[in-house]
Formats: C-alpha cells, structure tokens, sequence
C-alpha cells in the first residue's frame, strides 16, 4: 500500500497551507472516524490519522455507490476512503473530501471504552493505551515530541555532545533521593553486578566526566525515584535535561539558560500552532502569553539574600504567606518563588548565591564561604523551573564536602576529575515532564507522559 | 569568562574552512593539553577543547613573557591561552597559534592515568571517566552524538512523533529474555507498584498504541537484558530504537528502514569527516567503503526460503560454515547471514518471511500459515542489523497466539488494540550501540557506550 501511505492528513493540510490543493483531486486516506452522522441522504465522516490535530471531514450523499458501506462507519474505526478533494473556502473546513469509496481496514467493538462525551482526566488514565487518540493527548504527545527535538537541535546547533549517561548505577548522585535497586535475582541481588546497583537519580555526575573531555555536553534521558510521592507533580519515572559545559562560570551557564528556555518554547509556539491554540483555549487561559511574557523578558538576576530581604519586608508589609516564617537560611516554597517572579520582577528571574547547608555538595562555594554559586530559574505561575551551579572544582574543598557526604569512596572517580586537568564548570537540570506541564498547562504529570510511572500504578 | 567562551576551537577550525580566518587575529582559548615539548628556546603545545576532532597548535618561544609559564605546562593540564593566529599554510596544520600568555586553570596530578603512551581498550574501560579524552573515544562519541541526532532528524523530518516509552513495566515483550527486577525494598518487591516490576526489553507494545492513534511512532531510549554473556556484543543496558507505522505493511516497512539506514549513515559521512577517516585509518580498514557500498545499493529482497535453498546448495558445492546443517526452521547464524550479504548479494539485503516457530508472537502470520511476514536487514561484514516486521492486526489469530504464549492476561490491553480500529500496522527495531560499532568498526560494544553495563561490571 506504499502510494496511499505517503499521503498523511498533515501533508493534505500543507498542501493546502501551501496554497498547491486543488478542487477535483482524486485522493485516497486513511485515518479513524471520530465521527459520522447522517440524514438519510447526506452524510458527514470526521477522520484524523493522528499526523495532524484537525480532522478531515468526509462527505457522502445517497448518490454514491458506497452510501450503505458509508452510513455502517463507526466511531473509532479505521478506514481508507477515497474520494475528491472540494476546497470550501466558506466552511468553517477550508476542504472537504467527497467520498466515494470506504474500505474498514479495522472495525471498533461496541464496548470501546474511548467514548465521545466527555471523559474525566482520570478515567483516560485507566486506558492510557488508547488515551492518546483523544484530542487533548493528541495535543500532549504532539507538543511532548516538538520539545524533545527542540532540546536536541538547541545542544546540537551549538556543538554540545549529547551523551546517554547511564541507568543502572552504583553511584547515587544527590545522596538524597530514594532510589529504585535493581537486581536480576531478588534472593541474590548484588550478585549480578558484584555490587549493589540502582537506577539513576541524574546524570549529571557522569555527564561531567564528559564535559572535562567534550567542553560543552549534555544528556536527556529518564531518571527514577522511588518516592512514596501521591503529587500531580511526581512521578517515578522522568525524562531529565542535563547540560555541564567546561570553561563556564555561573554567569555563563545563566545564559545558556535563558537562550535555551526561549528558544524551546519559541520552537514549540512555531511548530505547534493548533495545539497551543487547544491548550489556550480548554486547558489554561492564557498560557500562551504566559509563554510569549518569557520569550520577551529578560531574566533578571537576584541573589538569594536580597530574595529573603524581600520577602521579609511583604511580611512585615502585611503579606500573608502560608508560611510566614521567613529567614536566611530556609529552603524557598513554591509561593515564595512565585510571590518574587509574579509579584515583584514580574518576569523571568534567576535566584543565586544560596546557603551551601540547603544545595548540594558538588556546588562550588562562594568567597563568603557561606554561600554556593547556585542559580534557579523562577517563571511566574510556576516557581523553579531549572536549577543549576558552577561545580566546585577545587580537590581539596570538594574532597572536605565528600567526606561529611559519606561518598568519598564510592565517587572517588568524580572527586578525581578535579586532579586531572580539572577547571571550572557549570551545568543545569531540568525534568522535561514538568516542563511539558508548564508549556501545556496540564496539571497532573501523569497526564503529560505516555504511561505514567507513580506508585501503585503500573498497569501497562 | 563568557566573552572567551564563545570561541571554541571548532568554532576556530570552522571560520579557517569559511575563509575567514585572519593572520594576525589575537585570541584567548581554553582547553587541554595534549603535549609539550620544547628545545630551550622554541616550545611547542598540543591542545584541544574537545570541541573538534583535531588539536591547536601553540607556538612559543624565549621573547614570549610568559615563557617559563609556557614550559611548566604538563600534560593532560587545563590552560587558557592568549596569542596571535598565524595562518601556516605550508605546514601540516593550517594556522598555529603565537602564544603569549598562558593560564593554568586546572593541573594534572603526575600520577594521571591517562599517559600519552598507546594503551590498550580494556585499560582504558577501567578507566572509563577519563578515556573520553583519548583521541579513539573522543572519535567514538562524536559519531555518537551525530547519529543519535540523525535519528531523530530523519523520523521528525517525515512526521513521525517520538514516544518515551516506559522503562519501569510489568510487561515482558519478548516473553523471551531475561529481565532485571526493579524494587524499592528488596524484601517486599511488589509493595511499591503493587505488581512486580521490571525494566523494559522494548517499547514496541507501547509504541504500537501510540501508532494506532498518531500513524507514525517512533521510541529511542534505554533498554534492558540481564543476560549473563560475557560477549563483545552484549550489554545489560543499550538504547534502541523502535519505529512503529499505522496503514503499513511489510514492504513499507522496508521502505522505510533502507531510508533510514541509507540517511543516518549518510549523516555521520557528512558530518564526521575527520572521525570516519580516523577510524577508517587506525580501526577498520575499509569502513568508509563499506558504509558507502550500503549507501549506494538497492536493498535486495530475498525470502527466507530462498535463503536456506542457496545455504543448501553451497553446502552441496562444498562450502563449510562453522554449522553446516541447513535446514528449513533454523535459525540462521551470523555466519550463513554474511555468506548471504557478502557473497551472494555482495551487498544489504532483507530477508523476510520467516518460519513463524523462530519468530516473536506478535507478528503477522502470511496466508502459508507457515511464515510470518519479518523482515531482517542484512548487510556485508556484520550480518543482521535490523530487524522488523508486520504486526498481527487479527484479534482471533493474535489472541491464540497469546494463549499459547501465556500472555494474555499481562497484555489484554495489547491484544484489545485490535478490536478497537486495529489494522494494518508494522515497524522494526535496532539497537543504536551496535548500529554504532557497524559504523565504526569498534569491535566491542563497551566501547562504544559511555559507561558500559555487563554483567560483573559497575564502578562508575
């Protein structure tokens, strides 16, 4: 069936954009019905082969051979259907196609649990094996597919190596998280290995062995916790963007940053036009300029203290946080971050210069000794959205951290990174889920990945 | 440091080739040494950022300030160099560097394990987060890098949207290999999920859902084995990748991954001049010959059955493989599949319709009721290296299939896909390590992945 393939539904629409469709072509497509209605002697066929987020709309009229074959399409099957092409440039469709034939290429059984009225999130969770055929998660996958290549063309146009860390390891990169083991024999599990092994909280250690060889690097891949976590914000399973570039202090690496949120978000407001309308219109009011006051801004640049010094002064102002306990030193909630993103810069803004008692141990101290070269990015309606710091690249300050860390033995090798040729460098993370979520304005991560891995939940 | 930054030294070796490389230029570069040697009174330094496949040249000499600084550089150190460009054209390399000014940013203890003398590659494993530095892995993972991007390149350029597949599953999607158990207390390993948990052997069931709702799918990602061989060719962790196409059958398939193939390779010829000749020069004699004969075939098709006939009647003529007992049902091994390619082809060729006992339950079983319609590409000096084939669309048939199989229960939401607008659909897989050993004739697949995972084996 090779001809009929290489004509999708997005190609018919771009031929269309493309001003080249014209009225009286004979086509055949293939697609499923998302709806058919008729009236005894006209009927309507919706169809969508999922390559493009509009249907096309079939039209048959009781003068065509295959009326009966017509009026028997169900929701939810495919079909091929040939016809002609008929521009409508005063319909609500700019085309429709006048059917003539239909072949069922595969039927769909009345209990088809994929139904037209509307449906709760949660119910389509149960059946995410056919939850990508509604609309919204057409919508999702198509906008989760535009941004993961706008990661890769972002890294590659600049000459960034992308390495797949691994994700199986003995290491545990954060010394925080709880962690996923892995094993081929439950009774014996350090066997396989020789030791014990888990799945991997970040890339970012092994990421910077590459950086210290490649200058500018970066790795996308899934990361894992094993967090008893019921949140709309977590899952066990996220893919995560993690860039480390050498030669580059915290000032550089601020800028990679903001170059690389605009232009990912600027690639998907380009390339995903219907869907950003969707999300726009149905899902979250006004995303759209949410995204679009991000491109325009520029970020500012805030350090922790003068952050704390201002919310201080919003309390003392009658502001009333849920947390009002506000001191140097706390770690940051989400409404801190957005009250200083939303409130006060009114944009983009990267928080710096954290206490080095709430970050982690690679970050590099600052000359106060009190502080490490820390950034986060805050975006309104959101909160932190990236986090990054220049690594401490000196042995003996690293080599001190580890110790009270308890990992000097098992990441000797990292430590070591700072004896052979080590220099300064930065990186930043990223979970790509969450991002999707920020870009879509989905609210539960469990909706914006293919199977969502939480726990209790691994029914495919 | 942004403004210096900036300037890589591919970025240096890219405006020489521009033309636009000027005598005279003074700039600042950042890197790592690759040697230093001097004669009293004129000093030569090796260096390179990793940011191109070929060193800098910096040249100093007594006039220079900074030229005891010059002399004191060690190997494997990090600089930063001030100087002026001299164009050289009547030299090996193209322009040097006058230098003036040299800052060590990071030394290198003497005990560096990574000497300047040729190791072998298994020394170098044990050294895994260094030997990226070696000019044979900065090499490897460049391609590495090129042909990761050529993947998703090639399938965003023709509307395929690319699916993360899960990694954590209760699914097993060969029903054949062994798998790693995922848990997060060793001692009650289904309380997390609730069911007991493994990684991934393949996102093909998975994909084959999103297929049926967005026509063209792709997955590249992480997958597992925890096979206990000990071989060149096996790892416990490798990434595949898993197109899956709705309204496709078998010869589309194949279409489609002569493409590819055709495409990808094309890419890294492209765009690793200097790496491909490296390895065609010090790895594999020949390799760049080898992937051009791919690039300009036609891929024969060939059945199965003709196959074994031609393997028969060598045998008749007196040709000895390793295993001559040819018999029609056997599974071929690598040395009939390279007889095949190399000598009777002499060049890629698909061999399809498989004896269905040899091959996986979800593929389509042809109107013989003896073959399946598979498709496995087989090229000269490597034999097998995609495999695909049309999936069974039948719910009655697929579901028998399953029942002997004894997966019917796990994967109910599998076989329901063809109830509900099922039809014709195909894809392939291959395994993106092993493509890459093909391409640069690595002979072991540890050294082609960042930090390799086999059994025994987990220090980084």
């Amino acid at each position: 069936m090779s001809q009929e393939r290489s004509l999708t539904n997005r190609k018919l629409f771009n031929s269309y954009f493309d001003k080249k469709l014209e009225d009286g072509t004979k086509i055949t497509l293939e697609g499923w019905v998302r709806s058919n209605r008729n009236n005894g002697s006209v009927g309507f066929i919706e169809f969508n082969d999922g390559s493009y987020f509009k249907n096309i709309q079939i039209v048959y009229t009781k003068e065509s051979a295959h009326y009966e074959e017509f009026t028997k399409v169900k929701y939810g099957s495919a079909i091929q259907v040939s016809g002609t092409i008929r521009l409508t440039p005063e319909m609500k469709q700019p085309f429709e196609i006048q059917g003539e034939e239909v072949i069922i290429l595969g039927d769909c059984a009345e209990d088809y649990p994929l139904q037209k009225k509307k449906t709760s999130f949660e119910f389509l969770r149960d059946i995410a094996y056919l939850r990508p055929r509604a609309n919204t998660f057409q919508a999702v996958y198509r906008v989760r597919n535009a941004l993961a290549f706008a990661v890769h063309k972002f890294f590659q146009e600049r000459g960034f190596i992308y390495v797949q860390t691994p994700e199986i390891t003995s290491n545990d990169a954060e010394g925080a998280g709880q962690v996923f083991h892995v094993c081929s024999d439950l009774k014996h599990p350090d066997e396989f290995f020789g030791t014990s092994a888990s799945l991997t909280v970040s890339g970012q250690l092994h990421a910077e062995a590459f950086a210290l060889a490649f200058r500018d690097v970066y790795t996308f891949g899934p990361t894992f916790r094993a967090e008893n976590s019921n949140t709309n914000r977590h899952a066990c399973e996220f893919w995560m963007i993690e860039p480390e570039m050498a030669f580059a202090d915290l000032e550089d690496n601020m800028d990679t940053i903001e170059a690389f949120i605009k232009y990912i978000i600027s690639y998907v407001l380009e390339n995903c036009k219907e869907e950003m309308n969707f999300f726009n219109n149905f899902i979250e009011k006004g995303v759209i300029d949410k995204l679009k006051l991000v491109i325009n801004s520029d970020f500012r640049r805030m350090t922790y203290t003068e952050g704390i010094e201002i919310l201080q002064k919003s309390v003392q102002n009658g502001h009333k946080f849920e947390n009002n306990d506000i001191f140097w030193g706390m770690d940051l909630q989400s409404e801190h971050e957005r009250f200083i993103t939303e409130e006060i810069v009114k944009g983009p803004v990267f928080l710096i210069d954290y206490p080095k008692e709430i970050k982690a141990f690679y970050m590099k101290v600052n000359a106060d000794n009190k502080t490490v070269a820390a950034c986060d990015l805050l975006v309104p309606k959101e909160g932190e959205i990236v986090g990054g710091s220049q690594r401490e690249e000196n042995f003996e300050k690293l080599q001190a951290k580890m110790k009270e860390q308890g990992n000097e033995a098992t990441l000797d090798w990292y430590l070591n990174l700072r004896k052979y040729g080590g220099c300064i460098h930065s990186g930043f993370g990223l979970g790509f889920d969450r991002l999707l979520m920020y870009i879509t304005g989905m609210q539960n991560i469990r909706d914006v990945q293919p199977f969502g891995r939480t726990p209790g939940s691994l029914k495919y």
